[in-house]
């Protein structure tokens, strides 16, 4: 038997998981991303940390197949990684930097990408031939697998969805600096933006107005309680995200959409809230495409590393 | 030397090629296409057609790999036709009954995907790894090759992106029945209806309003001499069409788009109009994507069924 590592780099912590050749995974962890001067010391870390837990657990080099990084910026098909802002880095090749700190072989992907392949192999997306993944966080991500493949596009870029402009009207600027793009109104920022928008321009009353703060998580929870305001701030949402959702399947046709990310946690009440707008916006050949809940949350970054892992260096 | 034929089914003539195992084109020619009766002449007038070519240049059946075909409608990579409205088909197995009537080897694809392939074998996309075609016509058909295949999608429907929203506060009804589609605006049709409309709400003086019923060419053309009202439309066309050409490379990121079809005939004007708006929506990473205008006219079509064939049947 042979193993190896996945890890997921994010702007504020390092998720590192250790996998059997199965892709089955045996233990994880997660270390702090340490940004500072430019990020200089991030890969330095993740290999002292990998360092350790070889030598912890007497693990013979050997034995390990290599290690897949999933990073938070686009990666091309040959690994160059063009920038990734949250963490302070320019371009450049991830995969030998690391390669050469830890004497491991290194492959490396788009986090969102690699979160796709993670739940097309051990999640809700096993068995599907095409896949979209949607992560629905503080922004959007979106990662595509073909037939189990990620694909990368011509510039790292391809699932870049979050920048897609789904309201041309949109007369308020995003902090990306376009007017209407997806991540404006879907992601967990982007419907808290719907929901202040709305309450800004109506007198309903709703128990939003109570939270000076309030989140994503408070929506979706005061429209379970019945609040009519947080109920047509969801179908606001909805409907702009069933376009979105059309839209990219009018592109694509995958077989299956996954969601995941945090606004992902409102579960069922999330696919069978956006479902209807979807079938309206879509176009019939699409129609039947379905939607799942991601089923891995946080992990499915570390499973789609070593997945990645796999595929570059077991043959 | 082996040869074969691509076919390409239209609503209005089926176009006929033969070709060699390079995939130079030696010949071609046309039929009308028979609608009537639920089109249930069109396989076997093109069985027809193809027994004739053969017997009249005595090719011997043994030295043709195989025929491939285009249609009109939804094709997922098993081949089955999912309804051809144009032609009357439901449901079928068009390579079947193909085979059934020719004797030879029959596979099928979409028609704006093969039109795809073949702008990738052997006409604006060569040497390309990842492409986008957008044929701008009557309507709007687009087709993906990445790696030198075609994209099907689950249910066939991959790159029938002309219903795709594009401009959700659209209050007037497009004949799909959707408000605000892509083929609503940047279609032949689409444009003239940009037109109609531009020239109803305002009072600017036009050689268009000379016209009772101008074309979209005609529009392209009044643009050219200097009609003021027709490059304000052309403008608002290539608004639309630079956002949504963005939004398929935000998902794609493709390393060139390849336009084609009857608005292309306007050329590098098409691309050099576009090109702006196209990167004022475009994702920074997905700026710098190429967009030529296509090489090889309506002969795409049969090109690329004819370079399916030799996926299929040249091992």
């Amino acid at each position: 038997m042979k193993y190896g590592f996945g890890v997921d780099l994010g702007g504020t912590f390092v998720k590192l998981a250790y996998f059997d050749q199965t892709g089955a995974m045996l233990d994880k962890w997660q270390i702090p991303t340490d940004t500072s001067e430019n990020g200089k010391n991030i890969l330095p870390d993740i290999a002292a940390s990998l360092s350790a837990y070889r030598k912890a657990h007497a693990i013979d080099d050997r034995d390990i197949l290599g290690v897949g990084i999933g990073v938070p910026g686009p990666v091309d098909e040959s690994g160059i990684v063009n920038c990734c802002v949250n963490l302070g880095w320019g371009v450049q090749n991830v995969a030998q930097a690391l390669s050469s700190l830890t004497g491991l072989a290194v492959c490396v992907g788009n986090d969102a990408n690699l979160a796709a392949l993670g739940e097309w192999g051990k999640g809700s997306g096993v068995g599907c031939k095409n896949m979209l993944m949607v992560t629905l966080g503080t922004g959007i991500g979106g990662g595509i697998v073909l037939d189990g493949k990620i694909l990368y596009g011509a510039h790292g870029a391809a699932g870049e969805i979050g920048n897609i402009i789904i309201n041309r009207s949109e007369t308020q600027m995003h902090t990306s600096g376009g007017y209407g793009c997806a991540e404006q109104y879907c992601s967990a920022n982007g419907i808290v933006f719907l929901a202040k928008r709305y309450l800004e321009n109506c007198s309903t009353p709703s128990q939003l107005r109570e939270l000076p703060d309030f989140t994503c998580k408070d929506i979706f929870s005061a429209a379970k309680d019945g609040d009519c305001a947080a109920t047509q701030i969801l179908d606001q949402f909805y409907s702009l995200f069933g376009q979105f959702l059309a839209n990219l399947c009018g592109v694509l046709n995958p077989a299956l959409i996954v969601l995941g990310g945090g606004v992902s946690k409102a579960g069922q009440t999330l696919v069978d809230g956006v479902r209807p707008y979807f079938e309206h916006y879509a176009f019939h050949a699409q129609r039947a495409t379905e939607i799942r809940i991601a089923a891995l949350g946080n992990d499915a970054g570390v499973y789609g590393a070593f997945a990645l892992a796999l595929q570059h260096f077991f043959k």
